[in-house]
């Protein structure tokens, strides 16, 4: 690789690479055609010149959060029909604003997520919703990364279940490697309930044809988990390891209630588990068993939902509330600490959207998805330990810089890639527009 | 009341009063001699000269956030001894590392605390230490409000206890009314493990004669609340109550472990309780009944308690914890909706305080504990419902301005009463310090 060139040098700040890597102090990050070319300290690197160069002192280089779970345009419900019951947040709000919905709606509820999330230092999310070509306009404005899906479904409509896996599968293979590579597309059926068998079966053979992963929700609420073993006698996970469903290309939002032996299986099978436990306790559906799921080798991802259910953002708080659910839920303080938790929002993340090739730590030969964290802040004052302070004192806010495929999109708190004033204004007004329709 | 010269005047702002009050929209308040003289519709106000304007369109006025237990100082040792038991954590490193504090550290370590809570809104705080003379300085120089209870832990030591409840009660009745009125001294025995009965009956004695109120833990750990009832065949409230410690001026920190008639113990003798979510799930403690104190008639105000265990000082983010960890608790959604959290967090905090005549909420003639929320933000957009808005997607950093008594504390998120760098520097110098002797 010649380093003779570079295109942005971060330079003279703590390097947190993850996955198996140390703390680096005065460290230097070299990017280049939106690769790491280097990582490393400073006097060690290579002389090179730069484009441009981050002056970086006092702040700490980490890879980029991965929000493995979202439904980004949800964002224009963001505090609508709060404090009811799942059921009636469906029937009586979500579900009836949703059938308004237009393709610009997404599109810019999609955008106020982007906004929120690079303010948060997420560089790439799973998002699973409708009208996702708007989605991936809004990615490809911001300049995120993203995983998307094209939600299916069925609802008991035949006819409504076989159109909207034609139009997933023809997103897929329209917006494979859209915006220079940087989304990702998998089929998305929303559930075992909302899809019957069939148009299951039709998923997964879809999806095994093409190469296209899996995003789906597993085990979310008790009462519909009870109904399915009611009718079938078989755990919502033995009906999908029966029907052939399982393989290590799912990635599974919830995975709350679950036995051993559903465990079992989704190890057997190599499924990958989204994790989001705020929207979890607020919409009270229970408490995953992430400590469980771990110990037995499924790779979990950490995500904040959809913000009409969390009703935030940001890694950062999902990082300490995971952290200190696990503890509460095993009444153990020691259960989950805080560097698997950083694993679970950054590497793990990775694996869980199979992508651990492409991001998740900083490593020479990666996409350079960084993010800088002002570490002289009151609430990370004093630094005692890195990877306690960001797990359960930084927030959202304490990212100064967010860099996708080497291009800065945040820089000293200021989004580069659209007006924020102006997303923030278009989103209001349609959010207050939609509920006058 | 005069209204033609007042000190103070914040305009074009909503304000939410809370107590009983609605939201007012293109609101005024005005302050006098530190004390509110008018709040409400800008166009209803009468004329008046102010010294300074705060032209506030797009923020909200709010009382400042009341914190009914930390332990200040306690920001020095901020990500120490993480993952831990509370048993290693407290005889491993809190405990070695406070043998050697100096109320010089104390006071850098409050003083970061201060900085880290007008940061994040926080207006009046329930601190519990040692060299709570340091910390009355901090306060002091912060310009915060705050009610401080000198610590009195016997641990087997009769010498040592009645020391230390001297001590205390010089310390209240030296401070009791310092800096300008805006520090309450109160009694802080530890816990009724650390303290004997004998030394409990005497604090009792000394705060029912001198009129000081009473800042202790209750049902913290679950072992040592079987500890006392394997000793004493009484659980810990029934003991305290047998010993006649039990009062309405008595501030109750996190009361986890208790059972029915614990609990109308409690009602019956009008304990206020302190309820810290995050630290609680941090060292798996337990799930604190909330719902069923409040139903009970109990006041329960809220708190971070101290960064050593939270790490954060963030009542934000306290507010949606303890929202979403009662809803998982009841597995109902319904429990505790965001106005109830918002009344925790402000006037309920005051009356747990004994001063909801002072603070808690913006009223004619209460002090002028005001602080404003910038509301335009991507997390904060739309704004459908304020409530919802404020506990489930707000955080500390959207706080814009801070003022007690009339003073501005923060204006667009720069401190004026220190310089916050230096205090970050000589607080993260101290901790280092510390370690090291």
């Amino acid at each position: 690789m010649n380093f003779d060139q570079v295109d942005l040098i971060i330079r003279d700040c703590t390097i947190l690479p993850l996955a198996n890597m140390e703390i680096i102090n005065d460290g230097l990050i070299a990017i280049k055609d939106g690769k790491i070319s280097y990582v490393g300290k400073v006097v060690n690197a290579p002389e090179m010149t730069a484009e441009n160069v981050l002056e970086s002192q006092g702040k700490l280089a980490m890879p980029g959060l991965i929000n493995c779970h979202t439904h980004l345009a949800m964002t224009l419900f963001r505090g609508l029909a709060e404090d009811i019951t799942l059921e009636r947040w469906l029937n009586e709000t979500i579900w009836p604003l949703e059938a308004k919905l237009k393709p610009q709606d997404v599109y810019i509820g999609a955008l106020l997520g982007c906004l929120e999330m690079i303010k948060n230092g997420i560089t790439c999310f799973a998002d699973m919703y409708f009208f996702e070509p708007e989605v991936a306009e809004a990615v490809k404005k911001a300049g995120l990364r993203a995983v998307l899906a094209s939600a299916i479904i069925e609802a008991g409509d035949f006819e409504k279940g076989r159109k909207m896996l034609k139009e997933a599968v023809g997103f897929a293979k329209r917006y494979q490697g859209y915006a220079d590579g940087r989304i990702t597309a998998l089929l998305g059926p929303h559930t075992a309930f909302t899809c019957s068998e069939e148009l299951l079966a039709r998923v997964r053979e879809e999806a095994s044809k093409t190469d296209l992963g899996i995003h789906i929700h597993i085990a979310e609420s008790k009462e519909m988990a009870m109904n399915i073993r009611k009718e079938r006698q078989l755990s919502e996970v033995e009906f999908l390891e029966k029907i052939s469903f399982l393989e290590d290309d799912v990635l599974a939002a919830h995975c709350i209630h679950l036995d051993e032996k559903d465990i079992a299986i989704l190890v057997k099978k190599g499924v990958k588990v989204a994790h989001n436990p705020v929207a979890n306790m607020k919409l009270a559906q229970g408490i995953a068993k992430i400590k469980e799921l771990i110990d037995a080798g499924i790779t979990v991802g950490l995500g904040t939902d959809g913000a009409a259910s969390n009703n935030s953002l940001d890694m950062f708080e999902s990082m300490k509330i995971a952290a200190i659910l696990q503890k509460t839920n095993y009444k153990d303080p020691t259960v989950l600490p805080a560097r698997k938790i950083l694993e679970m929002a950054t590497i793990k993340g990775a694996e869980a959207l199979g992508l651990e090739d492409q991001i998740g730590s900083l490593e020479v030969g990666k996409k350079a998805d960084i993010i800088l964290v002002d570490l002289s802040k009151p609430n990370l004052t004093p630094l005692h330990e890195l990877y306690a302070n960001l797990v359960y004192s930084a927030h959202g806010y304490d990212v100064d810089s967010t860099i996708v495929d080497g291009k800065i999109l945040m820089e000293n708190r200021e989004v580069k890639t659209f007006n924020e004033k102006e997303v923030m204004e278009h989103a209001q007004n349609t959010a207050f527009n939609l509920l006058k329709r």
